[in-house]
């Protein structure tokens, strides 16, 4: 294999992971005039009515990785969860991008933290946890409250518990399982806000507008673009996404997800978290620029150039989660949305079934 | 089979033809959540790679049309030949939109013709021929000139002889194969436009800004927007083309191509042709406009609403043909263009491989 390699149109891109994430990006590879070859567990899965070839295996079945690996000019993937072994195996014959560094670090907490501490970017006060004992310890040095989270394996809440006060403390090791885990200093943040940012294989780099996140229950409920933040406060997003990237020689998109705290009339960013992979708070890109989060990351992982990441329009994106996708006529009815459906048959709790994007004139 | 059938997301569209269009057509349909069964007679076709059904087989086979009837919910077109005997065998067991008589019409100029002109809208003169003897008489009335197409399988410039002058008439039925044809008075036209138009099921109308379109060898080159037109023209325009979609009761997407004559300061229309599917002037939208046509179109066949028309941003629309297709990767480095290839193995001169969007902020 070469780390360097550049494809060609007719070039075949290898995906790991057959959900929304890995169907959008096979829908803008194919635009471009690519393949894409996907390689996930699951039977039917979104992804696999938009590629041109699946392979249904699981991620441990080292001859299923072989050939997947032959099959292929280069390997992507849309979660940041692939085991350590596969992605290693698949980076000993082809190049994996963004990189099993960056799965590495974004696979656990604790690393990801020490890694971001290391890059120079702010972010809140942090401590490892092995034992309820070490929970005293930290949220007392934390002014008596913190987030609990369990380093590896946690997304949308899960693994994760709240101590606001002293009651909160007793058994909260407990209650995440009893496993390897960070306490964060608890922020009092006025918003959550992420920017998307590319960086392709000569080491340039785009960053997106940056957008202001609503969570409902854990889950992403919408991103808003503009996110009415200052002009500072912006460009300083962009810089601290732009040096995470850079620091992990990154190839690919990345989602950066910052809280935002304001102390009087100045605002501070702080990361609390990045995903090594397009992000559902960059979904508003494909109706609101030129290139999308999709194209972009498509664009990296072929050693091509990227595209513009300016934005020609305001957007509010919005998860249609579980029985919100019932309500798709009202969404067809309205000009300004366009509706992207997953092609999930089944409607469960909680579960990611598409998203709108209501799109507007440019205002900021 | 029901006329007014309406698709749930998850539903199948069929396709016939396998082409760009028909690849472009499935894109959207997945992004909407439906799924698209591709029906055509050639293996590897640019759509299949997008869709997540095929059935390759001739127009003329009807066992395989039965099944692929079977298997979706309403089947639209690609291309304007389909057989009609295929359309009239599909139409008695599934929705066919936009329609039967859309075919009829548009396959042969002669229909054409007099369908534009019994629906009112203004049409450069014509005549119909089935000899050398009416060709001569034709040109004649004509003053002298005319340009002589056959009624059938005309595209791209092939079916047609230019008469400029009297050396120009004698031969020219032979040249055009002695097949039935129509003679067309020779317009002086500053410049030829089009209007996409899309209509749904309970028949309203969304239409595009028009867009000016200039060819290279017969071949569309560019289609630009804004045209440049007055707000007049543009008005005048659209309601030409929302006229003929309603005068054929038409369901989904029509590409008609307009002469603009300039006489002093006025502009007058001319319709030459109607297409009754997305249209190569129309792809434009797809990065210039929230609703692109092919969304438009999958909207309209599923018996869903339309989206908005609205522009916003400016575009001019290139096509990649034949070795164009090499300069892919000095598409990707222009920051402004996004980049469509069809994924054909093999160039050709004349071929459509692909085409670029170039964007710019909306100045009209």
């Amino acid at each position: 294999m070469s780390a360097s390699i550049r494809l060609q149109p007719g070039d075949t891109i290898g995906i790991l992971g057959g959900g929304q994430l890995g169907r959008m990006l096979a829908q803008s590879a194919a635009s471009m005039g690519l393949k894409t070859h996907i390689f996930c567990p699951e039977q039917n899965s979104p992804a696999f009515d938009v590629s041109a070839q699946n392979t249904i295996a699981a991620y441990e079945d080292t001859a299923a990785l072989a050939a997947f690996a032959d099959a292929v000019s280069v390997v992507t993937y849309e979660f940041e969860n692939v085991p350590g072994p596969t992605a290693q195996h698949l980076a000993s014959k082809v190049p994996v991008r963004p990189g099993v560094r960056a799965l590495e670090v974004s696979q656990d907490r604790l690393f990801e933290k020490e890694f971001l501490k290391k890059s120079g970017v702010a972010i809140a006060d942090f401590a490892e946890i092995t034992s309820q004992a070490d929970v005293e310890t930290a949220v007392q040095n934390f002014g008596g409250q913190g987030v609990l989270k369990t380093r590896r394996f946690g997304y949308d809440g899960k693994g994760q518990t709240m101590i606001r006060s002293k009651k909160d403390i007793g058994g909260a090791f407990e209650r995440i399982g009893n496993t390897p885990a960070v306490l964060e200093a608890l922020i009092g943040f006025d918003c959550e806000v992420s920017v998307i940012v590319a960086r392709d294989l000569d080491g340039n780099c785009e960053s997106y507008d940056i957008a202001r996140n609503h969570h409902e229950n854990h889950i992403l409920k919408t991103s808003t673009v503009p996110a009415g933040v200052s002009e500072q406060t912006q460009t300083a997003a962009r810089k601290m996404a732009e040096r995470i990237v850079s620091s992990l020689d990154y190839v690919g998109v990345m989602g950066v997800e910052m809280f935002l705290v304001r102390d009087g009339d100045t605002e501070k960013l702080l990361v609390n978290e990045i995903a090594p992979r397009v992000h559902n708070s960059g979904h508003w890109t494909q109706d609101a620029c030129l290139t999308s989060q999709f194209d972009q990351h498509i664009r990296a992982v072929a050693g091509w150039p990227l595209g513009s990441a300016d934005r020609h329009s305001d957007a509010v994106m919005e998860n249609l989660i579980g029985r919100d996708a019932e309500d798709w006529h009202a969404v067809l009815k309205d000009p300004a949305a366009q509706m992207h459906l997953y092609g999930k048959a089944e409607i469960r709790d909680g579960r990611k079934m598409g998203h709108v994007n209501r799109i507007s004139p440019k205002t900021g």
